[in-house]
């Protein structure tokens, strides 16, 4: 299935100012980019570069005087998901069987203090049979029991104040799910992309969870259609993920987003009901 | 300089568990492992893994059933750190130059809310004229703002608790160290080892920040000679290096921990202010 | 019904230090005060005086010396708290009609922040038929979901933390049910008191609930007979009622509570589900 | 000094809504209320109640219908405050004087955590040598270190989170000053009123410090001469005296709030240093 993603960020720089961007797609076995083009105007030398863990393809900019600037991203992705039957998905990989890439997602980030929630995660989901219904269970919770609500919250918001107060958007979401899977020592990762059908058009947050060996995606907002999104970066939470980090003085002046499919067979689908779900893995 | 290390640490374990343990030496530029050795008893299969990152040697074993368990280890390593005249440290390194092992080192992390405190940090700090003379004022205000004292803090205590509270223990300092270094876009990092002279003997936590291209090594809590650390791991906090990761049922009945100097002309070297050290340099 | 109560607190005195203890028996129309004594060792000047709402009776003392000092209270006290069948308590009180003294007990307070929690609670309670349904539902609520532990929270612990952490003793319970009933517009208040049977012996936390026009006595903890209580002061939460207040620098070396039945008929009555229950008044 | 006071509060209800309004001004010795009136439209039954501790003037009223509803308050006011010599003001009064009026102030409130900052205030101002010294160090270390800035903080916002975050209005600066004033023994409460001259105009909250036995006015804001305040209400944080408690359902269209001087000969009194100043006493 192809998709046709695009973001234009105006900033007004006040003084000089680097901008870390995480706006690409990434190249996974999941989703070919079949052309893109990245464009900043002013035209500016650009770095790019793919964190540690490979996942996010950053771009550095210094905008050294005080100005406008625009970056403008544009990309034609193919995407091909897998779909597993929850069979193959019953297992909890133990502890003992994850490899160092997968071990870090284990432990608490910064908006993910799943040190702190670990009598409430076991006491809620500990019971449940299995690794896929247990995280399906999460997933249905947050949608039951948090509002979804912009304006609320901010970027300093976290998994332990949206489990209180209940209310947030896709980002306290998936940094609520993550937390409550890694709780019950089930390795799990935010998930930052492009989603189709998103209202408004925004960047979206997902969260995705390791079972039967498998990342397997979840969507606790219940927003967009499963098969319609396209991946920037994965990462322990939004620190490791940020659509921009700023070191300087740029205000944001306006963001404008798109996702569209261009395959006309493409049907969306939406979960309604993630326990009785096939598991989708955009890995 | 010679090091003899040692660690012997103990647990109940009431139901099938698997541990991580974080408590080898690092080879690093600035130590080589002369002879080392690791023990169980009882004596299971484990599995050796290096983080993402690198710079961690962990350790996976899974203890079936309940039983006492022990892990010993013992290295002896020869310590060369480097030191650098403040004037080759005046540069900070600006985001634009910093390369992709870094950056993740200037992000917020589960112990070190480094977005809260931008506002506070520029305003104690923010005017200090250069890199290393902030951060070594960083240090200096830690150690003579918070109160060393165990017991009061425990595992989910992070910097944001600690500026306010005024009280912990060395991993405590550490973070509220690393949270003020990154809330100025200063890069810094957690660092886990064996320290000479440390009363009661301990594993000990200290900082490091990414100052004229080098990682430096700041110790706020003024506990133990600058010249006696031998590194374990280094991480973004104790969430990446905590001495033991324990998924299931188990409990730690003692702890034994050594590091003994057996170099006849070693000469402990305290630092009592640190701004007005040359910079030392463990990487 | 009779009973005795008794308590005896011990400490190190390093400095001048006043104390204002909260540990006698209160008058109210619930219980008769047959006799009592307080004692200080050293003898030394006290101050006894009421809360501005009424309900407390403080001793100041200022203890100048370095010293031991001791304070021992005894009293018998006569109980007759009230009994009201449900069908007397359905009414939940409408904030129009609620008096003065009444008012605060709807707001936020130190351990209670029940402005944060007002969409968790009506999701979770808000749908219940009557308030008394309601209160008995969070009530439950805790008993099955948060865990009696000691040494885990202190006295800096609040209802907030509670929620997420779900870990505490007597006085962490009684603060979240607190919350949760304010965020319900019920009004609500702590309890502390002599409880009989409590094992291990010590002063004891509930709340009361002020529906149907009456406090009615709730303990999510469910560790002793409800009909077993003797007041000492109720408040909004621990900041109103705390046991000892400590100016100056001394140290609790030793408590000894004790609360015995002189009535041969006392029949201990343990409440196992509270919503099946008659409402009870210590009022 | 006569000042004429104003304030309009208009609001969408949508479902039945009890309001506490807490906009009239408060009859104490140092002000006269020569004239008031106030009116709700529509009209409907009132209900006016002052707090146990006896300095604010609640009004009930309920909103049966969904409609839209407006409240106008507008009194004439005779101000004549006390002014003392800092020599009449150098006394703490410890602990073991203060009646049980004042005790309450000492305790730790909803947004004024006085317990989690005894170090912090202990480290920073405990040396300075008399009660009005310290908290006029306070004051000016307020109004130093945390920015004046809308927007970014709430009804939920704490002093414990403008201790790290530095930035606020002047309910978060007055809560800031009174937790520090507690955290060193000295009692402190919250002081809403009117205030000349302050830009936009809104309702102002500032606080009063118990030194040598008066109740001294404090501003950290600077925001406003400190010869222009009309008090509405004291408490201990905002939780006490909230301008309006909304339960039900209402949306604030908006706020219009005046204070003016009639008195030609009133000349604005702006405090550069509370250091060198004479104390106010607004009680």
């Amino acid at each position: 299935m192809k998709f046709k993603v695009f973001s234009e960020l105006q900033y007004e720089v006040r003084m000089p100012t680097t901008f870390i961007f995480n706006i690409q797609v990434s190249p996974t076995s999941s989703q070919t980019i079949l052309e893109e083009s990245l464009i900043t105007d002013p035209v500016i030398p650009r770095e790019e570069f793919t964190a540690a863990a490979g996942e996010a393809r950053f771009i550095k900019v210094q905008v050294n005087d005080p100005a406008n600037f625009k970056i403008t991203y544009q990309a034609t992705v193919d995407l091909h998901y897998n779909i597993f039957e929850q069979r193959q998905l019953l297992d909890t990989v133990p502890v003992i069987k994850l490899d160092a890439e997968t071990i870090p997602y284990l432990f608490p980030s910064r908006y993910c203090q799943s040190d702190k929630l670990q009598k409430l995660a076991t006491k809620e989901f500990g019971n449940i049979e299995n690794a896929y219904a247990k995280v399906a269970a999460i997933n249905e919770w947050i949608f039951n029991n948090v509002e979804y609500l912009g304006g609320v919250t901010d970027s300093s918001t976290s998994a332990h104040d949206t489990l209180t107060e209940r209310v947030g958007v896709c980002r306290d979401f998936a940094h609520l799910g993550i937390t409550l899977c890694r709780a019950l020592s089930i390795p799990a990762r935010y998930f930052t992309g492009y989603a189709y059908n998103l209202n408004p058009p925004d960047f979206h947050a997902c969260f995705e969870a390791y079972i039967g060996g498998e990342w397997i995606f979840f969507d606790p907002t219940k927003l967009v259609p499963a098969n319609g999104l396209v991946k920037i970066a994965v990462g322990r939470d939004a620190a490791d993920a940020a659509v921009a980090s700023i070191f300087g003085n740029a205000r944001c002046m306006s963001m404008n987003i798109k996702c569209e499919s261009i395959d006309p067979e493409f049907k969306p689908y939406y979960i309604k009901n993630s326990e009785y779900q096939k598991g989708l893995s955009y890995q």
